[in-house]
């Protein structure tokens, strides 16, 4: 299957580059940068010299429609909200990595994103591609909305304690990290070297736009709605998010209960990863992988549940899911073309 | 004034030199390393070479009392509970960085710490050196118990709160991140480059031995038992803690408000700063200095409150503390020698 | 083809064991642990725990030997000298990424590694694995020495210069500088987190064991005995070499010319980049990968040349090459199991 | 002495800030910064807030005249050519730390820098501000050319090896490397965190303007032009430069030889420390302060010279050294407000 990349310079399109080299099934058609079109792929990135040669191309969708069966988005917001549709009208396939088709809700999207949202036909039939929750979703849509990297490793960590009634919604309290490539290739002041080495930052306190999107997803699997402190740090790496999550229990639960229905939860799941009691993950375990791995910590003493989930942020939490998804739709194996080994150390 | 500083090897005591190097009132007496001695303090530190020139000597106790008037010990645990007692005994004034005269409860030493408390005489006339709240305390004390790193942090940024009666004490959530150097000067795997670098760490839930300390503090302040729920994550940077704090009001608070009445609680204290509305400190904005640098966040859309505490760990942490004590035990200025901007960037 | 790592908890055996893990055309049989044997690959390596799932086992040669047709060595110096042989007589391959059987002088490795060589048998008849340089030689190989990750930066970015005849072999000056990793899995004050980050550190200079290494490769190609400055420095990233190699030219060459001779050289290598004018390649730019980059700047002003050439240590220095030199000697195409992008950023 | 900063938002300004704040002698006057002028220090360096309440101000060089005696300059390159002068005429001293007086051949600045060099008059009178070799003539100065980073790590490294006739000037070889802070505050692509951390850069190979200023003073003390290899790395930390510079020698020499013979040429130097026989300095040992660490090991077996030479970029390297000129200027103790250990680790 041929599929484009459209927007081809951030770290979500190379982290797809890097998944659909490899891939046996999919291949990369045509790479689109609107501010490099024209370049070499590796006049962007020195690495893919040699092994990955392509042209950044200009976008025509008419034309790119007729070579391409699926486009991945790894645009920023508000972009693919007009032109996915477009491919859509072509019989395209879309993943879209941007959050313009993950809230159901349009007021909630220009509340947290600040412009408008897209069209509520096609936000309707979006799917959010959550891949363990929403298999069966995904394997029929058109449009997928891929989730974003601090809602996919919170969500897959609370999900099962939600569904089992386990845990006081309104406890919930989300302490996320994550490395700065999170920010994106985008300069900032924020993201300088010296600024940010040996640093460690908390930004947007119950402000991030990941809010709705975790709200949304809690509260569909709740049944009502369900509302979260989210917190956000920068870590002084590259890759890697942790969400530290708290919550109280509704009931005693142990730690070894509650390990044992993740691991049921997620039986069927190759990507996620429930660690032993006792156990915690760490950041580097999932390092350049697909995993989400979780450990749970129920306190006996404080009657609080701590969880711990890890993801690498441009695999789980964006570039490799998108894979994931795509194998999903495609009706592949959902572990073709990631199925790797963290890289460690 | 002649000191003498106990535990020459570790971070604590490298620091102490730091500080003590540069102060006007005190001067470094004699270092004592039990592993090291015999060799020069430049053979163990060659940053120090030409600058600190000192032996490291065995402890030969009523030796060294009769040189010096106070002692710091920047020993592994259970090690100052035996040794303070005895420079007590020859009226030399012992400023302890261990955690052995923390806990005025023996029973909860026992339970966290895994071994027999110090003497409960000395457990009861210690004073817990938390500079900005203990004060008047530590300026008639024979024996400070300095506090520990996270404790510090958390402490800083809870007490105002607890003391207006502000926060559900039972909802109180701290989410700790720490540099690698509050683990001290050994090797581990834990603490391994390769293992640490890009990483990102959780470890020992609800199971921190500063918990205890933490506990006691707000349950002083507070006015009866307060539990909390403590998390400990390394980061991957060498200095700097930050405490992110969560808790419920008990009656609605704006952030302004608290963050007047924050700053009216510290106006004497020269190393608490508190941030305006909407700006959150980073760890690097007190590297290598005194100060705690506190933001808050009081949320109207959850009803939940969020503190940032950021200290340098091994700064007001452990030793920059060791010293403003040691200037309140004196009666100097309580920023005698400790009177320096944050090293940016 | 089944295949045993012996040495299974560094980071050599992890390396080897990701890139088998997806090798189309060979198996892990056993990973072989003294230290650790009878433990879960997954109890040392969280990261392995649902993907490789193997026993860490103990040595019997014998009983192993049945097992497997091909031996990987990830051992410490002084290991495999004794333990190949064994396998050889059984006929299994042994490739050896440790230094046992690099050098062929055993005055050399008496000098150099401090203990007596393996013996000469078998040092005469093992291969030296550079695999760009002895493709056919490793091809017929039953003993292949798996080279130093110094030496394969440095070989790489300087022999075609060599051969060509262009630089005076007693200039050549190497400023060697390396990721942390390189100093293995055991701890130690060096490679302690607090210490080396945000460090650099030069050490052992003109004192390295892979300066005889180097100079026996470049003596071979130069007909006649070749000595370098060779200078080592810690960085402080986990993965990575650069050799920033210095030399004398024999004749006027201009970078142009350079880059043309090293590009037809390595014509038919899949893993050597050579950039072009003007661009230097980082060691970001083939982490993970078993790439090697390289850079020339032949200076009009000095008459000096300067060549950069970068590896990960892990991969194209220890491991990735070693898989090479596997598919060198089974005949398979030799980018089998290797054929990745690297990982970026 | 009131003194004042012109340029303040830069990494220079911020250390000089540092320093001044604690020199007994020296008060800050007014921070001048172009771009930010009307904003509190604190608002663009929170670190300072509290400690160092300073507006930054527009420039207005006749009334700054006459508010202080002293004038630094943390500026880009061509600013302070045209501005130095200005104050020069109201007998305002100077102090530039950018390049603009360091050649004293304006041909030379302008193939390096690539623009017009200053006034000839004023590159004549100004003193090249190498503290440890220009005692006397800094001491009479009226401008200050502040040594660049690199340029002070290599040359208190060579000169004394120059000196003694000991090193074929022609074989000089400096492989210099940077942390990122060198590159200033400005954002750009390779500070971006993602692409710095963990990545190893070479970049401007024979070709950095700091070239033509370590050949002038190399060729003053020679007595004749010389002409050397220089190449700059940027390694993943934020502070800290290492020249490890390398030569052939004239004469046997031993290491231990040239350890007295360093030692003796900087017995008056309080700043720079020769390590002894066997011992190497790293980056992190001088952290934070105004220490040169020189090691150096004369190779039997090569018959060749290595030096290893480590400052703080930002310290010793710019705004420490710059302290140290004015101390000189001003006739008080060289060492007057720069007398602080490096912070370790």
């Amino acid at each position: 299957m041929k599929v484009a990349i459209i927007g081809g310079t951030g770290y979500g399109a190379i982290e797809l580059i890097r998944f659909l080299y490899n891939h046996p099934y999919a291949e990369i058609e045509a790479i689109i940068s609107h501010s490099q079109s024209g370049q070499a792929l590796g006049a962007v990135y020195p690495h893919t010299v040699g092994v990955v040669e392509k042209p950044l191309e200009e976008l025509v969708v008419q034309e790119l429609a007729e070579r391409v069966e699926l486009v991945f988005f790894a645009t920023p917001p508000a972009v693919s909200k007009d032109l996915a549709p477009q491919f859509l009208e072509h019989n395209v396939k879309c993943i879209d990595l941007s959050g313009d088709f993950r809230l159901k809700s349009p007021t909630d999207y220009q509340e947290w994103y600040g412009s408008p949202a897209a069209d509520e036909n096609y936000l309707e039939t979006a799917v959010y591609g959550l891949s363990e929750i929403y298999e069966e979703e995904v394997a029929g849509a058109n449009l997928v909305a891929n989730p974003g990297c601090y809602p996919t490793a919170t969500l897959l960590g609370l999900l099962p304690a939600v569904q089992n009634g386990w845990i006081e919604e309104k406890s919930i309290i989300i302490d996320a990290k994550s490395g700065v490539s999170g920010a994106g290739r985008g300069t900032s002041l924020n993201a300088h070297y010296p600024e940010m080495n040996e640093n460690l930052k908390a930004y947007k306190l119950g402000q991030h736009k990941h809010i709705p999107e975790i709200e949304q997803e809690l509260g569909k699997m709740a049944g009502h709605p369900v509302q979260v402190t989210f917190s956000t740090h920068l870590v002084p790496m590259t890759r890697g998010i942790m969400s530290t999550i708290y919550a109280d229990f509704t009931q005693p639960v142990s730690t070894d209960e509650m390990i044992e229905a993740y691991t049921a939860f997620y039986r069927e799941q190759p990507f996620v990863r429930i660690r032993r009691n006792g156990e915690l993950p760490a950041t580097r375990e999932v390092y350049g992988s697909n995993y989400c791995d979780i450990g749970i910590h129920a306190d006996q003493r404080t009657g609080k549940l701590t969880i711990i989930s890890v993801i690498d942020n441009l695999v789980k939490g964006a570039s490799g899911q998108a894979i994931q998804n795509m194998n999903l739709l495609k009706g592949w194996d959902v572990a073709t073309g990631l199925n790797y080994l963290p890289i460690y150390p």
